[in-house]
């Protein structure tokens, strides 16, 4: 029984392998990786649904199965790169708190979804889909993520409460687009040490972030 | 002679009429103007040096006498309109000064050279030469007149000498492109009232920008 179970938590797949359902997925994860890289061979508007089908090794048939259209197939991959990014571990302190979410920002836009946010951007002022994403993908997670470090933190006494605490997420967001798309050196194919790199932009942006919130930079 | 060096400040352009300089302005600025609004057509990718010059009723032979290529005319697109972006007025206060810095900010995003932007941002990714001007064109300019914010703050005594006084120009850019750019209902073609515009962000933001220099928010 005891046995039972914990096969039944490690591999609920293997006891209900009905309608194939372990093997969409692989498929799905085959497409997602195919369109990031076809993306960032190609760009969107290179990008073919024939071109992502032979990468993943299906047919277009089943790619079509899955994705309505190559626009669908894009969201569908910035919402599940955007999905790994995690929730907020409590550091105990506001410092530690902010310096986790602008190193797992950083990360990610120093990382192969980076260019897929500069593809997104670029697509977004003409695709009202591609633009919606970019919000839910990109900014709503870390909204979410910086009100909870600013919750915390005034729940800790550290902080006074703070009216349109959603701006965090702006400076976050934005300051390391700024520090990672906007300047040479980091902006075109990324160095990922140097001066204008995600971790020595950590460093120089955290004071502000403290101040900014009402708590001593020190 | 009063009135021969009147029109020497009004038109002196009339008074030196060699090697067709005026005409040579003219043609740069419909060029210019034409390369914009085929990228906001046609985006990078789909932009040909043919159908700017046709635009501009010039021959490609004249736009290549002016510009080498594709690229540099781009290249040369932006930093003209990034030139408009004028100087930075001294209000007399440290909130002031950053209400105009972000409204310029603001307006730049929100005009018709946002489109332009997200397009370098697009393309930023692969293209070395648009990564440098993306720089040189949107954050150089904002961190020149955030300098300039700082020094006068300081001299005035409103606030502390600051480590990193460049991290500023980061969080008016960055917070800017995060709210306009990364946001629905501005991102897509442009509202330009309601709770996600450029003036309801400056109103959010000034608070969290001024503790974040050092002074008191109110």
């Amino acid at each position: 029984m005891a046995e039972r179970t914990e096969s039944n938590q490690t591999a609920p797949a293997e006891r209900q392998p009905s309608r194939g359902r372990p093997r969409d997925a692989e498929r799905d994860r085959a497409l997602l990786a195919a369109t990031l890289q076809v993306l960032q061979e190609s760009g969107y508007g290179g990008l073919t649904t024939a071109a992502v089908a032979k990468r993943a090794g299906v047919s277009t048939a089943t790619l079509y199965r899955r994705w309505r259209s190559k626009e669908d197939l894009v969201v569908g991959t910035a919402v599940s790169w955007a999905s790994d990014l995690g929730p907020q571990p409590d550091t105990g302190s506001l410092r530690g708190d902010l310096a986790v979410l602008l190193r797992d920002k950083a990360e990610t836009l120093e990382g192969p979804g980076g260019r897929l946010l500069h593809i997104l951007i670029g697509e977004a002022a003409h695709n009202e889909a591609l633009a919606r994403v970019l919000d839910s993908a990109i900014v709503q997670p870390v909204r979410d993520r910086a009100a909870e470090v600013v919750r915390r933190a005034v729940a800790r006494g550290d902080i006074p409460p703070l009216e349109n605490a959603h701006v965090l997420a702006d400076l976050v967001v934005g300051s390391m687009v700024s520090r990672l798309f906007l300047t040479p050196d980091v902006t075109y194919q990324g160095a990922t040490d140097g001066p204008t790199s995600g971790e020595a932009a950590i460093g120089e942006l955290l004071p502000f972030l403290l101040r900014a919130l009402g708590a001593p930079p020190g």
